[in-house]
């Protein structure tokens, strides 16, 4: 990260934030709201130090209360917007408190589409804290084209037969899961919340398409022969508006193995009239056709099934049905257990 | 285009540019430098007016010589400026020529990196005069998402085994030669050159991934059951850092039809090392698992062969060699004959 004075510029490469986090909560009521917050708190723990928000707020992440104040004097370096606002807006009454972090010396992290240093008052307030507001919807600047040149280390990407299902939460747990076995195993984020919980990324579908491949090449660099970045996927190469993100992203990503994510009765593209879901096959087949261009090696490590809808005794027969058909690994990686054990063996195959 | 007070916002929608059009040269010395003047010339000639030039400038497209003031008193609308410079600037000695556009009532249009509304004196001429400056590589604002939704009437896309081999050029061969045939055909223009050529389009490579298929489908509207589009296609699905973008217009194009573009002997992606230029059938093959996403019926009329460094019989071998070896249509546009007459059939077809 640079030393710079204007908290408007744009980061130069991948977004790094500082930690530890703060989590503001604003006056959220509703948990869903606070996906991002719950998340931090799950995923990145070790990087949160507490949460503050609005008297009317009635969710918790269930870590301690503090203020702006309290929490920069126990080290905080970063307040985190973590929750979603309807039409992704900052309401006035949230400013007081940003103001106050940045008061503090913390920098501001939001991943919505309204951006913080459109916002005047929080603009002038970074600069004479000399802080940084970190937007992380807005591309880093300077992101060059794709080489397409052979990186070292091994990659792993999620991808998926449609938008949100669970592209993110696999790569998590995969990372997570190998890590537990002492596998040198990096997250590596393409969208808000993952960079929150990474601590860096680049969210590659706010990139402009020309340079979309090469941020995804910077989003995983070269690496230890052995070491293993699993990649967060994003949107689907059979969504009629979003298959450009994630072929920039598998081209970029150049995996060695992929894992396809699936929720099993799901028949419709989410919000796309019209458009089935592909059988997995079909995504296993095109993501092997067009990821071959970077890496001829690419292969379907295993399936990812999000079986959140289904009681234990419907998830495990869809499980050991998908394992069947398509002779691969297939788990809910929130669920676990063996046949998650079998995912991750395949993940390090 | 929204009669808007301020040059520096972006247009909505597509670009749509005013015309006849004055022809900028600056200074240049090297014909290949004025390509796009001299392509203007050749595909917009009845919107084209004249030429102005600095003293130095050698090249010159045949049009008339005229001033600014005399252009716009002849009614010119716009002065395009129809050369590429080293680097993508705008030099010091060309500015008070755009400023006497300008101040002559006339809009400016440039498809450089360096944007014209990023040089103070332009813009601030521009505000005063009420006119344009229309930047071709800042995309439109407010871009829709993909909607996927089938459109009326009939598209064909021009693909490539990799960039710069004849994608524009053949678009507009198709266009011109069924137009003659009394066809009811619209080139689409994806680029900016293309985009002065039109006189309206969008540069797709310089939208933001998750918009850049929700531009092409703005790109072809719906139109008449028996209108033709010949949309103008991107880069290559085989190329390592743009296929991202090539397939956001094939998705958002949704053609029936399309045409390969290649050059014979090219074996390798311009600029890219270690990337092979694909076999024509390769591209065939991915074009059609991917397009036919949103068009089912998707399906390859024919090839388009940039024969420019082969002698006439060896160009007339490949295009055989090629026409046999595949049983489609080939054809080199700039050749035209016979080939081009049935290439001309099956993109009817």
């Amino acid at each position: 990260m640079r030393d710079v004075e204007d908290p408007s510029e744009p980061a130069v490469g991948v977004h790094a934030l500082p930690s530890p986090y703060l989590l503001f909560l604003g006056d959220v009521t509703e948990p869903g709201f606070a996906k991002t917050a719950l998340g931090l708190r799950d995923w990145a723990g070790d990087r949160c130090i507490g949460e503050h928000a609005l008297p009317a707020a009635t969710v918790s992440t269930g870590l301690p209360r503090l203020t702006p104040a309290e929490a920069a004097a126990r080290g905080a370096r970063a307040m985190v917007i973590g929750v979603a606002n309807q039409g992704g807006v900052i309401p006035p009454a949230w400013v007081p408190e940003l103001l106050a972090a940045i008061e503090a010396g913390m920098d501001l992290v939001a991943g919505m589409h309204r951006r913080l240093r459109d916002l005047a008052p929080l603009r002038e307030a970074a600069a004479r804290a000399g802080v940084r507001l970190h937007d992380l919807r807005v591309p880093p600047a300077d992101l060059p084209v794709a080489t397409g040149r052979k990186r070292s280390g091994r990659r792993l990407l999620t991808v998926g037969t449609d938008c949100a299902l669970g592209k993110k939460y696999t790569a998590l747990a995969i990372a997570r899961g190998l890590g537990a076995r002492g596998v040198d195993a990096t997250f590596r984020a393409s969208g808000q919340t993952g960079i929150m919980i990474a601590g860096r990324g680049i969210a590659i579908d706010a990139v402009v398409a020309d340079f979309a491949a090469g941020a995804a090449e910077l989003l995983s660099p070269d690496a230890a022969p052995d070491h293993l970045d699993v990649i967060e996927g994003q949107g689907s190469l059979f969504h009629p508006a979003y298959a450009a993100v994630s072929l920039a992203l598998l081209h970029g990503s150049q995996p060695d193995r992929f894992v396809v994510c699936h929720e099993p009765g799901r028949s419709h593209i989410l919000g796309v009239p019209g458009y089935a879901v592909p059988p997995i096959e079909a995504v296993i087949e095109q993501t092997v056709a067009a990821g071959r261009l970077t890496n001829p090696d690419i292969r379907c490590a295993g399936i990812s099934l999000n079986t959140g809808r289904l009681d234990a005794a419907a998830a495990a027969q869809v499980i050991a049905e998908t394992e069947a058909r398509l002779g691969l690994p297939a788990a809910d990686p929130i669920r676990g257990g063996d046949a998650f054990d079998r995912l991750l063996d395949a993940c390090q195959g």
